[in-house]
């Protein structure tokens, strides 16, 4: 027993039915299995590939510095005390800026409001969209975290295929005429638009201007999470699905987790402002306002040019991580294998030969020094279980490099016992 | 028309019917009155004690930058990356041996878990425990925004009356006797024990002790906000509600919002390991954790002891301007008005004579240049109507002598029209 777990016994040695005081939703709530997969990589020899960590090495750690500085210099009166719950007015301006500047979508700044992180927009956009049986469209597979924020407003989830072009819009129309014809409607879909998390793929241009029709044909919203798009490795860069959308039907998430830091827990809602107006009145509800030390030291990072400046060198730092865990794969992986080729973000996705349970196989790889996710908890219905999450960003490329190689052995012996 | 206004205006006249999309909850909320309210105040030449702010010369500036360029310095890798969903083992080890050290309670970091300000706190408190018509007892008046966070959940509130030893225990046993006939149970009992938002009062240590016994007697939990006790000017420390608990029952919120920057966002929650379990898990869904940069900061600041150090200095800042405002409340208010004559913390509540409504009020006070809080909005069932809160930790003494004396000729005429 660890001295945590001797305390926890002698702390739950009291009288108290602890589980008697939850809500009914509360009972419901599990913890995310990729955490606690992840506390169990943390002991050992263990070249982890499963994590979503950006690589602490491309934190502009001295640029954050000199902000840091001069912001508690200069502004510290604002930088230290409550902010409004729609975020600092010059950091709100600025990323309606670089919004029009970088993706040709014009933007005001009562369009943006920022938040802790794009998961709290998620849950807001739970929140605030989601009455429950309501039908939310996801990609299947889909970003855990949204899911997971989703559900506690008790959606019913459609879950749509993708194959390299991201999520089959075809397969979306279909099952949009048979809602229809059941009297139906989806309230919204939810994708993650360029380089996903978990699949790697990006939505080709033609489906994303499908999607808007769709949307507008279908009448339901669509929330686009970006949180990858500007780590773009190779290839063109196609304009996000809000650049197509003059309705006012797409709500588009953008964060600093992967362009300056996660620590500063700091993301954007770019949105119409009678969207942005009720998530700002929900926002006051559950936290006030997002830490204003961040927001004004942010701003500063996006006026003064230096995220432009930095976003190439985080690309030319992570180029090479995701060539070498390409080239891995193609060495390593036994015949049968498939995995996405993505041109930016942070993962690729690997199937396997059908038959192949990844969540069972896990264990045996981390006592073989290697794990991933399995993929079965990114599909709603977990309906998938022959799939995997590879990070490239976080470990250096020989660490890729004998990790898929690990992975390989794994899988290869895997793949004996089943023929056997 | 603003800006804003005009903007709004023009990105309204699209075709969509944006408030079809929304949750029947989000269809209820409401924007905080008083943020509205306070909008108003910030043009022309009004005196504010309506806010909640404290003052930015209180931050301690000189000392956070120090410990930036240190925590840049020496701890980016953790301060920049995520985090653990319960916090910065460090800073929650420090706050547990802090809490231990300044309060006598006995305390380890797996009862501690970090929060994005106390508010956070309080919605997590409401999603873990409420299930819709949950009974909820807070005191009458009570803190605004927990009404706001937990009203999401849908809980009965009952009200229970204060006096100047805070909640009237007497009155809450009388009303918990009677569900107890009726068949049922309070869910919890919210308080903000010491220096009360929004009434200055503080529960008496006799009556902490009896709440102690009747949450064990009649089987309820207890959530103990605390954001003002370390800011006592007068007067003898009283142990917090959490001190005598040794059961698990109470939940402790602390926040750094009063005692080093409201900017950082950071409170934490103190309490038995299961809860503390369970929030976290909630907390997953909705930000992942907690802003890291600030976490690291913090944990510097109580590791090194420049809390313990800062506090005194917080207190010199304020005991003026609370006596500034208690003498002039003396000085201006006409006869038939009281308030209350707090130890320490930001408010003091002001009751005038039956037959003003404060709300009314409200707009003729700031046509003549002084604003305060109408007391309604605090109270859960708004049955309270000539009550207002004024804060004196803002603005300086002579423009809190000012602004009361200002609010005094304004309730003079309120007097002489009643009369008249």
């Amino acid at each position: 027993m660890t001295m945590e777990e001797k305390l926890m016994k002698k702390l739950s040695s009291g009288s108290l039915d602890f589980e008697a005081y939850f809500s009914e939703k509360a009972l419901e709530m599990k913890a995310s299995e990729i955490r606690e997969l992840l506390k169990l990589v943390e002991a050992g020899d263990v070249i982890s590939l499963a994590g979503g960590l950006p690589a602490p090495e491309t934190f502009p750690v001295e640029t954050i510095k000199k902000i840091a500085v001069e912001v508690l210099e200069k502004h510290a009166d604002k930088a230290l005390q409550y902010g409004t719950t729609k975020g600092f007015t010059p950091l709100r301006l600025a990323l309606a800026n670089w919004m029009e500047k970088r993706y040709g979508i014009p933007t005001s700044k009562v369009e943006i409001m920022m938040v802790a992180g794009s998961q709290q927009a998620l849950d807001l956009i739970g929140r605030v969209f989601i009455n429950p049986g309501d039908i939310v469209v996801v990609e299947g597979p889909t970003y855990l975290a949204a899911l997971n924020a989703f559900k506690y407003y008790g959606p019913e989830f459609i879950s749509i295929p993708m194959d390299h072009d991201g999520m089959r819009i075809d397969l979306l129309e279909e099952k949009l005429e048979e809602l229809r014809k059941q009297g139906k409607k989806v309230k919204f879909v939810y994708t993650v638009s360029t380089f996903q998390n978990p699949a790697g793929v990006t939505m080709s241009l033609e489906r994303r201007k499908r999607l808007i029709e769709l949307a507008r044909e279908y009448d339901f919203i669509i929330v686009e999470d970006s949180p990858y798009a500007e780590l773009r490795y190779s290839g063109e860069p196609i304009p996000p699905i809000k650049h197509f959308d003059d309705e006012g039907r797409v709500i588009y998430l953008g964060t600093f987790s992967k362009i300056l830091a996660p620590g500063f827990r700091l993301g954007w809602i770019a949105a119409h402002p009678h969207f942005i107006r009720k998530m700002e009145i929900a926002k006051q509800a559950v936290d006030l306002c997002a830490n204003t030390l961040s927001q004004v030291i942010a701003w500063k990072y996006v006026e003064d040019g230096y995220l432009d400046e930095h976003i190439p060198e985080i690309i030319e730092f992570y180029r090479p991580r995701r060539d070498a865990m390409l080239e891995a794969l193609e060495e390593f992986m036994p015949e049968g294998v498939e995995w996405t080729k993505p041109d930016g973000g942070m993962f690729i996705w690997v199937v396997l030969p059908e038959g192949i349970d990844t969540k069972l196989m896990a264990e045996k790889a981390i006592s073989r020094g290697v794990a991933y996710v399995p993929g079965e908890a990114f599909f709603a219905h977990r309906e998938v279980k022959n799939t995997m999450r590879l990070n490239f960003t976080y470990v250096p490329e020989e660490t890729i490099r004998e990790g898929v190689k690990r992975l390989g052995e794994v899988i290869r012996e895997e793949l004996e016992a089943l023929k056997g």
